[in-house]
């Protein structure tokens, strides 16, 4: 098991995390990786699994918001008209959205098949990243099948750093991944957790903060000594947030908590450049919403909270995007590219980094 | 009373009405008016309270939707952002949002005052259009005292026409006004209401329509006998839409429901062009939202209909906004400028422009 | 050729159509269709060429617009972000998106290769309508050949109705299809054309309206003779509108440009119901946007429209869509279902359908 | 002059600030302030002009931006249609943002007067903070004459702190208030600059980040020693971002630069509470857009520059917002509540508060 960004001493926010510090701290939720590494590739895809029943039977409250729209993520259409997810989310690289896309079809189809439920109207949703520094991405290696396996795979138990969609990704100009945090809120005398899912790629070198301190300043000056050692110059390059709960909120309440993503985003010290496609992509557990009505009133009972109480799931969301970001980075191993450049890990330069 | 679009044997959609056909229907509803009409002024202010209580404090679910936003309506952010209505929806002319914006908080103090509500973050909503072709606009004749008294005289019966903010608006080159109709709902066995009232000022003569019949060309050509007629050749001036029911729907949902208003608009004739702001303001009754959490549990529960069966309101929105338009019209008596040019009414056209 | 509804003697709306009468009026927009039929599909692509050149290399000024989000449409966020398109417009089934999307990623990589310019990202634009009722939709039949072959084929004739994405369509219970249309618009002396294309899959049979006569009522009524005669009782099922133009716009100008769309819909007498995504997506041939600066200054010169001007383009865009709409319908052939019911053409209805 | 942060050794960020460091290093912006403090109130208005000549003859390119929605600001809907600016913006009090707004009309109306253009649909827009804490909101202390008094004093020259709409303002539980700041950009060889005006009124006291320090915590800290010191638990309360530039650019353009001030307000810590309403509203003194049309041509010449040069936009956006807040709690001086609780002034804590 890779140390995570607290195995370093480092504490992000004030909010406690749950018992895995991941997204699957949510019930029900898992995720799985499909990882491709040979000679010219470096890429995958990620799969986050809202739960174990079938999503297209019985929707996810859900809600998606574009922070910065250079992007290609699929599905964010009928999210906001309709305020449901009925598929996993996928991520993956930039040019592979169109089959990643396919194989959520293909999986959808078979598993109404197996229940016995029509589909004739699915909404995929694919998130991506660009990798083609370290991937020849023209090539759309991950195909629809890596889509089911991933799927087939998941877990509450996932790797993070560079696998999966995170296998050829970028983050502040050191190796940039999959990582993962979540944090636990008391709401009426009862305990809910929200946890997020990122794939970081975005950044320039200069801007990373860690706790406060200038940690991207720092390592450009450690780098003198590593000639290898590539850099990003420019805040490109994108970053997916995928965030996880089981508090009962309606979508719009979903969309606001998920909009705080961003604020994780600035605290590590990025402020979203041009070319950074920055998508969040949310769902709730509570209120799903079944394809048909359940029964002759036509009418659905649901829970909301108040919204006086919300601020808790703000920094919830804001807190986990932060840590996962800083966990996506420090479990992910340097990657060389077809150049001889190094992204080197940011665990490389822990605890270094971090002081004057 | 005045004769109404149906009084004229004209049936507008397939849908029936409500008892009294107009937003108002929907249980708790009322309408008031302050008509000012002097040598410079035609001009008022309309109001539409969404029920007998405290919305302050307890607020309803809301919705608003911007089809083209050429217009100075105050209030939709907080709307857009929270789902909720806490004033009565004012509409008057275009230059004194301001004041009537003022009035609205003057309600709201004194009867949070009179109630015991704490009140010092209110969002009054306001929408307007330009009456200037009759009203000497400039001068902001409503005060905000006509807020005040607008309210306290609301009530489920209610004037159409040239009356409130619609006393000096043109709607297809003809006098506008305030017009209203309402549409009844079954679903899951139980009956429920959508209700709208329009201020229309918009569109151009030759574009009317009215039950499919091309009525403003045949108005064009009747008014060759008619010296002092006015006509607009633009479309524009804006129309206002308020949306009631007490269908139980979500924000979103209801969101879904006022967007389909601009079907009504356009089934009147009008292609909704630069200059007329049209916005759409909606509220439930159900599904109310008290402005602190009501138990220690910290949730809500709330009723949604099951987005399958949703089409019968968008239907509804789009047959009453249509008939609202027309009974605005109808209902509102000729009026001259004061170059001496007449803004006839509709009924003097009726049934006329129906015939080849 | 077909006929098309012109030849019917309907003439929609008061402006003049383009030469063609259809989007490729706009110089240098062609259009390309790869048609799927055989026992159990009839589904296929369409794509919408923007020029000649290099779309990746030298962008188009783009809007888009989501009227009813209950769609999969690809593409849109970074349209939505950037105001550019960058590949040609692919039309097709739903579970399609994937393939298609697939296949747009290969002409431009392709294309650039040729061209010598770098594209590591891509946005490929792919609207979809469902055509389950007349394909076995679940198979995903076109493939990313298709797409490469309807854009190497795209030319300014093309056909309408029953081919390429609107070979399975249907639109108010009869067959529906490609359609498309033009109106000329004269600005400061100059000429200048808008043109739609459309692929309808929509509406209600009672609600068709063709020139403001209830044709889909009439049109239930002749049904009584023809047993295996298929309708549509809801409306759902989409329609992807294209709109180009060759007139000097800003993206914003544009995104108002393309919403009145939705006045052309409703013209025809849908109201949108819940199930139908309606997807606009429009782009000028002016002020195109190179990737990379053109010269030292950093700057770009641009050339818009005064907003005072703009109606003229917002009823030419009603206009085109709603005709569009119609020649789409006439356009196409009947066809059956397996299960034996039939789609007739609304041809086989006219002039019947319009007198009482 | 008071001391700016600058003054205390803190620099913000790595570009370079104008001449003054304030909004008004943009050629032609001007700031005006009216302040009320006396035993009930402490509030006031602010306006930022855009320029010396008439607003509405020849209008801004804007844009304007929602963090967070709960707020009741003016005049949005607008400049999202249009893209364009037509009257100074005006910040002042949540309740009295009706009074302001007519006074922003009055103010358009004689000076159109004096120019002999007609102005009969104006588009005031007004930012607003929630100043309760320390002003008796329900009186409206601001009048209609205090908006003319302002916008008549507006100079290149203008205090901080608490003044205009920041006299009454509460930011990170100590006194907030006006501020601003700027940056210089080079792009093609020219200077441009863009500057942003704040109005502080959110974050609690925990939160506050100075230069990555926690400096709020610290704050708490050493607060024990300190009886009568208010501190804020909760972030709430608001902020209002202006932004202007001379960089020429769309509206499209503005809108992506301007969401950046929400990593502005990110970097000094806070997360966006619910009930912290932030709006952006920006504008560019390139790119004039004429009332009408200046020529026969019905055309306008732009300039815009390639996005991808934005990035230094997006970077000078975010410092100048940090650092305006930091400017505009600096300034600003304490002030006590009646109940006798003191709001300090962050000045009271430097250099104290960065240090462990």
């Amino acid at each position: 098991m890779d140390k995570r960004i607290r195995d370093y001493g480092i504490t992000v926010g004030r909010m406690q995390p749950g018992i895995r510090n991941t997204i699957t701290d949510v019930p029900g939720v898992t995720v799985g990786h499909v990882t491709i590494r040979n000679e010219t590739h470096r890429t995958g895809v990620t799969v986050v699994v809202p739960g174990p029943g079938n999503a297209f039977a019985e929707k996810y409250t859900a809600a998606c918001y574009v922070h910065n729209g250079f992007g290609k993520s699929a599905g964010l259409v009928q999210i906001q008209e309709l305020g449901t997810l009925e598929t996993p989310v996928a991520l993956t690289n930039t040019l592979n959205v169109g089959l990643v896309w396919d194989g959520l079809v293909q999986y959808t189809i078979d598993r109404c098949r197996q229940d016995g439920v029509r589909a004739a109207s699915i909404n995929p949703v694919v998130g991506e990243c660009n990798d083609s520094r370290l991937n020849e991405i023209a090539e759309r290696a991950v195909r629809q099948e890596d889509v089911l396996q991933a799927i087939a795979g998941a877990d509450a138990e996932f790797l993070e750093g560079d696998v999966g969609a995170g296998t050829g990704t970028i983050c502040y100009g050191l190796k940039g991944g999959i990582g993962s945090a979540s944090r636990l809120l008391r709401i009426g005398g009862r305990d809910y957790v929200i946890g997020a899912l990122v794939q970081s790629n975005f950044g320039s070198t200069a801007d990373l903060v860690i706790g406060g301190a200038p940690a991207g300043e720092r390592i450009l000056k450690l780098r003198r000594t590593k000639n290898d050692m590539a850099v990003s110059r420019k805040d490109q390059g994108s970053i997916m947030t995928v965030i996880a709960t089981d508090l009962p909120v309606s979508d719009r309440q979903l969309y606001r908590i998920i909009r705080r993503a961003g604020v994780g985003i600035a605290r590590t010290g990025a402020y979203t450049g041009h070319g950074s496609g920055e998508v969040m992509i949310g769902f709730t557990t509570a209120n799903r919403v079944p394809k048909d009505a359940p029964d002759d009133s036509g009418l659905l009972p649901r829970t909301v909270i108040c919204e006086e109480l919300i601020d808790k799931a703000f920094l919830a969301a804001a807190e986990s995007v932060q840590e996962a970001i800083l966990n996506s980075m420090v479990c992910a191993k340097r990657a060389a590219a077809s150049d001889g450049s190094v992204f080197y890990s940011l665990a490389e330069f822990l605890p270094d980094c971090l002081r004057d």
